[in-house]
């Protein structure tokens, strides 16, 4: 776990997406984060659009500082299918329209900004991404030295003992460029994957929606708007009006913020086929009726439940953005 | 649920084997099972391994008059690998010697027989199937009207929230032969499949080994030496001597013996790929986070877990055969 007192440099790779949304926000109220750069990618929505719904919530919280690059439109091995409309809204953001930020793109790609911030931050980058995996491979392509500069890579993504999202056993950033997540995890780095096990448990319902829609804070009251598209979603899910906290409750592991409660490191294979298991996180927990996992050749850390509730922490966040 | 009161006439496919043993002997001391016939297949050790060792086990139980047939020796799509003697030892049955029955298996294969059943009690026959669904599919296959006149069929195999036992994902029985279990779920017959979900949660320990040896009975003394060779695997899952109850529990769930806990009827897919997830049943659980099911192509009940235990009920039956 980071030292909570050091301010860590962050790499964060998204297709903001509501609860992308959630994450950059949580990442921006966080004293101890340094957001460096924001390279989008395809999922949620296109990775233009993320990029321009990124600009636009960063505007919105004064943050023009940071710089946002879009990254990959298709993905490694099949293009992009339009996006998760109906969970996110036409635009990414359930419909909302912001303040339209003056601000475009930098130069740079995505996984060009990877490159660049991980070699000024050399063993210090964390990198969070919370969308498909595909500009982390493609800057793995392009510089595969990364691989040991980067402090550690915390992914939003995959399923282990509960179903899928997109399928009954893969979860969408994994299942949107499974080829993508397997170079990643092949990769030397130190990579936690926050998984649905623990990111489905962790729930934003009516009451916190109208906390953020009758703050005084833009962001705040943005978030609580695009909520209305989420909740309509997650009814299918839960039969009640609820948001899911996936994408900020990663950004939050990735800063050392929670206790975890069971996070083995175990070997995670990423099912690459074209059969019913496609982008399932093959995940080996054979270990848990001896009350440990299998070891051999374990590398990937897996959180699979958090040891305090998440959403207060979020709102508290989202409050004061 | 079958009526608890008639006396059900059942089809039994097994690979004998440990448990396999367990799951006949529980089937003989049940007074509302006829045991009709049993069919062998290779699995835990060969098809004809696995006949000689159930005429055995039948004398033994001075139970000569049930036919043993000898099924396939290959897996539809792969040959047969020699077994698993690590579980079950170079026998089948943990090296134990049995006296030698003087019978043989009868001149009709095992799918030729469950075809014969099937017809003989149309509309009543059980189909219980513990080890791989070779057999099953090739009778499918011999004749496919089988589906719509046996009354159900119930298999030890799976796994759904739990770790698989020989992947990380997949269990031993489908993964020994995807392809037929794939042939088998998309057949006609009602399914009902008993995981390890379930099946991993039932044990016996050395003190119920203790009373098994101490027994007058020869089927139950012979059953303790047999668990010496389980339990000695099974400490590299469990960290101690116990002995899981895989088919006893499947077979327990055919004759209704059991309040089930949970058994949601959901679409099941089996993985045939060569991929990481091969042999996994891919079971649609999607619906549990608004406490229902998916239903959409739903045919497939799974036990993924029973009300009451079972290990008290299976060793009453042990020490009566």
């Amino acid at each position: 776990m980071p030292d909570p007192s050091a301010v860590l440099p962050v790499y964060l790779d998204c297709d903001t997406g509501i609860d992308d949304a959630m994450a950059i926000a949580y990442l921006l109220a966080s004293d101890h984060a340094e957001l460096l750069g924001i390279g989008t990618v395809s999922g949620n929505t296109s990775a233009a659009r993320a990029a321009r719904n990124t600009l636009d919530l960063l505007d919105l919280a004064g943050r023009n500082e940071i710089p946002v690059a879009v990254g990959e439109h298709d993905f490694l091995a099949r293009p992009f299918h339009g996006g998760a409309t109906h969970v996110h809204g036409d635009n990414g953001i359930g419909g909302v329209v912001l303040p339209e930020s003056p601000r475009h793109p930098i130069a740079e790609s995505a996984p060009e900004l990877l490159v660049r911030l991980a070699h000024e931050k050399p063993g210090e980058l964390r990198v969070i991404a919370i969308g498909p995996l595909t500009n982390l491979a493609a800057a793995l392509r392009l510089d595969p030295d990364i691989a040991e500069l980067v402090a550690d890579v915390t992914i939003m993504g995959g399923a282990a003992t509960v179903p899928g999202n997109v399928t009954p056993v893969a979860e969408a950033n994994i299942h949107n460029d499974p080829d993508a997540a397997a170079a990643v995890l092949e990769a030397a780095w130190p990579v936690t994957l926050v998984p649905l096990d623990t990111t489905m448990e962790s729930l934003l319902d009516g009451n916190d929606r109208d906390r953020l829609l009758a703050s005084d804070r833009p962001v705040a009251r943005a978030i609580g708007e695009m909520l209305d598209t989420y909740f309509d979603f997650y009814v299918r899910v839960f039969g009640r009006r609820v948001s899911v906290l996936h994408d900020p409750l990663a950004a939050a592991v990735a800063l050392g913020d929670l206790r975890l409660e069971s996070a083995p490191t175990v070997h995670v294979e990423i099912d690459t086929t074209d059969g019913p298991s496609r982008g399932q996180t093959v995940s080996d927990l054979r270990g848990r009726f001896r009350g440990h996992p299998v070891t051999e050749r374990a590398r990937t850390r897996i959180v699979l439940s958090v040891a305090e509730p998440f959403a207060p922490r979020l709102m508290a966040a989202l409050l004061t953005v």
